[in-house]
């Protein structure tokens, strides 16, 4: 199985750090390529970055199709470009975000989401509630670090995701902790430990979701609102993007 | 005051109705500006056309803010790239979804939306969820024409769509239409005739809802989620999209 | 246009204010009319109250029909009687929380509702839901005021409002505040200066959306729930306000 | 026990009739008292009918303190005047159509309620939202007839209701029915008897909790949303329903 | 009327607790038996307990059908088996959890439920949902109590459950309290004292509940998903639990 | 790593083509064990049923931890005793219908659950509330097939059910079809091929969902609602079940 795993944002550093955490729970059979979309912004903050991740991330996933890869993941917890990326995939397309809440949901009766900076939140929010997960969400805690700041080894990360954390468990009432980026992956297995409790990261989730449906053999939907884009012309920069009709399913 | 369109496809034969449509209900002091972006879709029909919509459709609130525009409108009905685009808009930025539900709240007790085709009603369901318009939207029917129909003399979209209206009043209990395309704004004042219910087209809706935050002296809160992007790099062919400390409010 | 501003409680110091709030945003050419019914409460803080205020903004809003009125607003922030006055009136009825709620909607990713007794909290939440607000409204605060203290100008109203302004942004993370009575209608401008972010007051915004919808010529719709009064007899004292044949739509 | 039962509309009638479905139901020591207010419509389908009659309501509850009464049930599908009457009542008081809804909840896994005219629907689908009962209401039924052709003994009022049971149960999966107007008291036992499902009528449902409320000595709570109204002044006609002092609880 | 109260856990001082308090509340005419199942847990405080309390449920109520008792009460607040209880009895089954949400509905604008342990916490909110109350349930605080600590008269309960509704008054902005365990049904005549507001005990309201139903003659539907459990085999140890041909219903 | 799967009813046939569905999906490395339960119905069509049927799986579940078993399984689309057996296992415990819905939740933009007799719908429909789908299935269809039809091989099932799956697609607009019923894992390869839509089995779904929590090394959070039962006597026949202090956590 070929998966590909996308870092919808540009920073390579961190691109390779989730490659790491992805292949510490990848299947030895499954192929990993992890990588980072050629443009787009170097950290995903907020609505405007996500657009630009998207069309990235859209990017790969198209090269991923003429590759033969069997699913791909977008990488980072806003899921960006998610749903445009099934529209053009055959196999599953999976979101961290939404991988990580749904893998919680099995072992979990309430959990937080720890994310970087407060303005994030209300994108949080709006994933928890697209995907059903608002009876389970307690909270959506911001610990105020900027994304890059999770690459600095100098950073305080640690200690400010672990605050929160404590704060999820004593005055939300979780039992479940998720790290709400993909630049905190590296950290899952250290602040399970610290806390008893499980703490989800979305890469791990990601990748044993991708195998588990590739190997059921579902793919995406073409019947609803996941149908292969239909042939049109696109102007501008962004002509080579436009869906051709061999694309059309069928 | 300056108010951009912003048609968020290619076909400047429909951003030049839309604008036309615009004029027509517009205040005679508010000057009016109907684009469509130079790169994109020639038509918005799922996830996929609206991930690169939204690129256009920011390039143009972009230039906009440069040129002193007071409120800016994303004239389809998907509303594209709406949230990212509030994150670099000063004053108010309007969606035709937006605008056109939360008129007819006003002045209805259910209406039905109007879609072209069936894939697009995934994303209009979304939206109804998102304006908190469940409890009032008692029905998404796509008429089963593609945008670019709308633009041809000959097609028979008045028909279908007017099929889908008589069945949303009689079968959906509905006593408001929602035209769930922008295609379909020069249609309006004709079907309420006909039907003898109100008929919103999300066009006018906008520009009037535009016209009456600006002259409230409201625009968008930039201490949530709507913040100023955050000034970072990006990479490759978006570089020059790159948030700017310049760009920072305060 | 002539847009008739109700003030459902009897103190005319207050609907004075309200008009005066009223005119400094009204267009030139939209002629205003407020008052306050001749019956009815002082000042309305709870369902009681509610329900006398009803008839004394119905009174008016028929005379409004009478006086060829193109719009009504219902200027207190519990919107007594809209749903019944929208049975009535051809235009538009606009209640001032439904206005500011939704105009907070284009702008604002998560608003507080800053309101006078604890008592009125329970009206405010049923209609934030209604007017599918749960999503958006993150607090709904009280600040202990009565309703007639907002009149006294040696209240600390400004103090006490300003407080829990500060509260909503700290702790509910709210980037916009709704003033929840009409009798605050004064203070937006100079709380959203002092605090950064947008402050919208109901009449203001009830102003402004009702100027929008009668230039859009959407009118009330008589095909669901707010059709006109089925003509029958009404007994006793309210003999006079019997819908008669001559009122039924068509 | 002394229990007041207000017909909101004044057509007495079926006030009589209602008093006649009562009294078949309430213990042998359970005073009944069944009156329709001085004022007010002859029958209720619409908001501004529920308007006027909240006001014959508030009349006979206020009459009802006085006289030492226990309960007040408000018997009319709308529950008109419901929340207010509360405020100034120190026992319960219960509506018909709360009665019936939550009667239904301990014995369906599904209910449907038939309804007059068709524009009554969304004043009971508000209903039942309020009520938490969106997830057992599976349908809300219009079955066309006006509220007094119940009262007329030549109308087909009985087939016409009995064809949308039926719809009910076979089409949208019902196991229990609503009558969804006091006036449709008496057709309970025979519907029920034909259907071979509960048919709950609200009057009857109304009248048992009363009963049970009493005994329980549980009564309004005066510590939130249905505090005492404050003192006030109300103007012209409605100044002798202005709250005194003395109302105040304590 | 036959009424029979089960109390799930098999701790007799408990069950004898809640007999004397139905007692107290039931009219003389009321017949009832309170027991406890034969097999089962000594306290209920999870879904493990539930499963097995469940069981013992059933088998009572399939006692209590033989017996000809008119209504079945399951007196304990996670209201175990009642579901299926509801399958093979003709009348009414009410969970006592069911019977103060409801009751408390009527009279209260916001309540709040004090329970014991904190692992309770989940079952409870799951009930404040399925029951259509979480519009109206403010929160669900847990005393830290274990259900057995009820029943030793040097515990500190009535303490720690004081101190648990003072908070949800003062914090949580409710008007009344449910207690959220059949063995506080004695302290609710005491706390409301204290409080001055109601406080709801679910054995109470279950009696009266159940007392009303009976006497409306509305039973158990069979129409939906409470019909009579299929006849079929049953293995082993539960082989005497087989439903057979004789119990469907007609 | 190795998986239990608990086919919840004691039709051993049944169980076998269930370890097939399962052992043709797992990995050759997953060792699979799959049960019924020493006690229980034949079939489970109803709250009745699965009371009972719960016992059974927790007796499995019990003896499952014993014997060092990574992950279970309970296999019947209506997940009984699944938040008891979270309780008492240290791993993870899938219910089928949970595995189905989440991975169908990948692929699809909404789906339909064609599940056997129409008594079971309220059962899915309150799962599938309960574990967020209600934005995502767009039905529950019932076949009309008793459970045990499903292992007669000269039943109509196959075509029952292929009807209601394209009336799913056709008129719930559907893009995926779940099978309701472990019974019909050995269908869903044929259905897919012939509908062209991904068609989910809950037994396979569940399986590969195993595998990747295990994977994950994510356990069930025992410092929430699913912490271990609290050590306390159960009386008579369920004696052996009752928690020792020896299984509490830590």
């Amino acid at each position: 199985m070929k998966l590909k795993i996308i870092n919808p944002n540009t920073t390579w550093s961190m691109t390779n750090m989730i490659g790491a955490a992805a292949a510490r729970v990848a299947r030895p059979e499954t192929q990993l390529v992890t990588v980072s979309p050629k443009m787009g912004p170097a950290s995903i903050e907020g609505h405007y970055d996500e657009a630009f991740a998207a069309i990235g991330v859209l990017d790969e996933v198209l090269k991923g199709e003429a590759e033969g890869v069997d699913a791909h993941i977008v990488a980072c917890f806003g899921d960006p470009g998610l749903l445009a990326s099934r529209e053009v995939a055959r196999g599953p397309v999976i979101g961290i975000a939404e991988a990580a809440m749904k893998t919680a949901s099995f072992v979990s009766t309430g959990f937080s989401v720890i994310s970087t900076l407060a303005r994030s939140r209300v994108i949080l929010e709006h994933l928890v509630n697209v995907y059903g997960m608002s009876g389970k969400c307690r909270s959506v805690r911001a610990s105020n670090l900027a994304v890059l700041d999770l690459e600095r080894p100098d950073s305080n990360a640690r200690t400010l995701i672990l605050e929160e954390c404590l704060l999820a468990l004593r005055e939300d009432h979780s039992d479940c902790i998720l790290l709400g980026c993909a630049g905190m992956a590296d950290l899952a297995a250290d602040i399970s430990q610290e806390l008893g409790v499980p703490v989800i990261d979305g890469v791990t989730a990601a990748v044993k979701m991708a195998e588990a449906l590739v190997e059921m053999k579902v793919s995406t939907s073409k019947a609803g609102g996941f149908a292969t884009p239909l042939p049109k012309a696109y102007a501008g920069a962004f002509a080579r993007f436009a869906p051709s009709s061999d694309d059309v399913n069928g």
